[in-house]
């Protein structure tokens, strides 16, 4: 039995802190606000973040981070991507030496364009990082539906280590250990969920989204494989997976983002109205750099800057891409 | 101006032609049945495979081939894969010597596992066959739904005729010289829909469905390469993007034929219930002989094998997919 430490009760981190412990493993939550530890200590429920399932009661919620993480041999952490950094260097302090890192987070930072393990790396020395990801709404790992993720890490021992500790019949774990390719991937998607939402919420139809998956998964690759990620990932679960499970999913908060910016809000507006993180809408700014400073061809993520930034058209931008010059298929064109 | 002849007033066949003569060009349609042929001459519509759709007076159909053919630059055939061949021996004799062949079929031959394309050589000598695949339900292509897909043969300069032909400014042609991998990945892309549909009729969720469809990719690719098509292809919109769109649309009939199967329906049941061809229970058959024969790992494939003509359990199934041992990510594992 391990002791597993869940820092931040978001949706993700409350439904794998629900299926470890249906598993028998120990776990404790790390909440922000006080008013979510006592909902889960007492209500046995995560309301906000994944309303009407049942919190198992051998799971301990705690505003304090140091009893959260005591005792623990694998802390996972499971903030917004922008909160990395600091719960990162408040966890550091609190290490024994032997805890793997799990992270859940998917972006890019947007001042430094370091992925999640990167800046995990910078504040937390000399501990293993795996990275979860791949096609996993909360909701349904919750609920038991069949689900399948990967666990990378440039330490194959841990990841395998996580890869046993999360599995079980219905939630299937495979290894990985192109943690570039991953993270590229994870963060990169929800980019292309923001612009399959916009094309939905224009009206357009099931051929234009695929359109978009297909040849964002091209942009996904040119920038991915450039930053040395391999490109069998950006194929795999946490690739095209998660690209799929987000781009047609209601679950997915960048797509129902993307529907209300394609029926007319601005992005401020459009955050507003979901009332939590949205991603891709930071992502859009971080590649946005990537794409300037590697001089890959993006044209997706470029279209979506102007929308979501200069105030363009959606409209427009989707018809300029759908005009361009007769092409050849193939990624790299 | 180019004279256009459709083979074939299925939904698909009526879409591009309503596409086509919107844009000037003059075309015809052969359909199998009287009454279809005055439906679309009288009532300007086809009510089983495109309702709603007003089709121009600048299309005439016709029940005698010849006529329908006569002074064509283009023929496309667009009747169900199981037709092709017999089509194919139909329109041979009619034919001048400069006519450009396009077909939209998906399947494999049961009894030779030849493509579309192999077949129609075999009827047609010494012409450029075409195949026009990608993400693009009938209904939307008729409505001007931003749609893209590939116009793929071996012969270039046809390709590219193909592709001018049919552009407009909400359909978007791509060209691809490697026609098998086009072919393999447009027939097995039903067979996960199929797969799909099943996982969405038991009641499974999101996560369920991108991992079946990943790990489905995984299997177009193993099975392709073996049989020479690239890479590259199968990531394309008539691999990855045509699965899609089949995965997720409830336009799809192999989805939904799945839909009912995952409910409890016999494969025949469903397929009565739908009323039309259902190309991804036919191709299942193909696909398990191609699996058997190369020896390539189809753990998919085998499984809907067994559903369809075995009677095994769906849900018994999906178990088994995912409590397998543990595995690293990877397509060829």
């Amino acid at each position: 039995m391990s002791k597993v430490a869940f820092v931040g009760g978001g949706s993700f981190g409350t439904a794998l802190a629900v299926l470890l412990s249906k598993k028998g493993e120990e776990c404790t939550i790390w909440c922000h606000s006080q008013s979510s530890v006592d909902e889960i200590n007492n209500k046995r429920e995560n309301e906000r973040y994944l309303k009407g399932i049942k919190i198992p009661d051998s799971i301990t919620a705690y505003s304090d981070l140091k009893e959260a993480v005591e005792g623990a041999d694998v802390i996972v952490l499971s903030v917004p991507s922008k909160a990395i950094r600091e719960v990162s260097k408040k966890v550091a302090p609190l290490l024994k030496g032997h805890e793997i890192i799990v992270t859940v987070a998917k972006g890019i930072e947007k001042q430094t364009l370091k992925r999640m393990s990167e800046i995990i790396e910078d504040e937390i020395k000399n501990h293993p990082i795996v990275v979860l990801s791949g096609p996993s709404h909360a909701e349904e790992v919750a609920r038991d539906i069949p689900t399948t993720v990967t666990a990378a890490s440039k330490d194959m021992e841990a990841a395998r280590k996580i890869q046993k500790l999360f599995s079980n019949n219905s939630f299937r774990v495979y290894t990985n250990s192109d943690l570039i390719g991953v993270e590229i991937g994870g963060a990169f998607k929800n980019i292309i969920a923001l612009a399959a939402g916009i094309s939905d919420g224009i009206g357009y139809g099931d051929n234009t989204k695929a359109a978009l998956m297909t040849r964002g998964m091209s942009e996904i690759i040119r920038v991915g494989t450039k930053l040395s990620g391999r490109p069998d990932t950006f194929y795999g679960l946490t690739g095209m997976g998660d690209l799929i499970v987000t781009c047609t999913s209601m679950h997915s908060r960048n797509r129902r983002a993307g529907i209300l910016i394609g029926s007319g809000m601005t992005a401020e507006e459009a955050v507003k109205e979901i009332g939590m993180v949205v991603e891709g809408i930071e992502a859009v700014k971080a590649f946005y750099e990537l794409k300037c400073q590697t001089n890959v061809d993006m044209p997706i993520t470029a279209a979506l800057y102007e929308v979501l930034f200069s105030g363009s058209n959606p409209k427009d931008k989707v018809t300029e891409l759908m005009a361009r010059s007769h092409k050849d298929e193939g990624l790299f064109i």
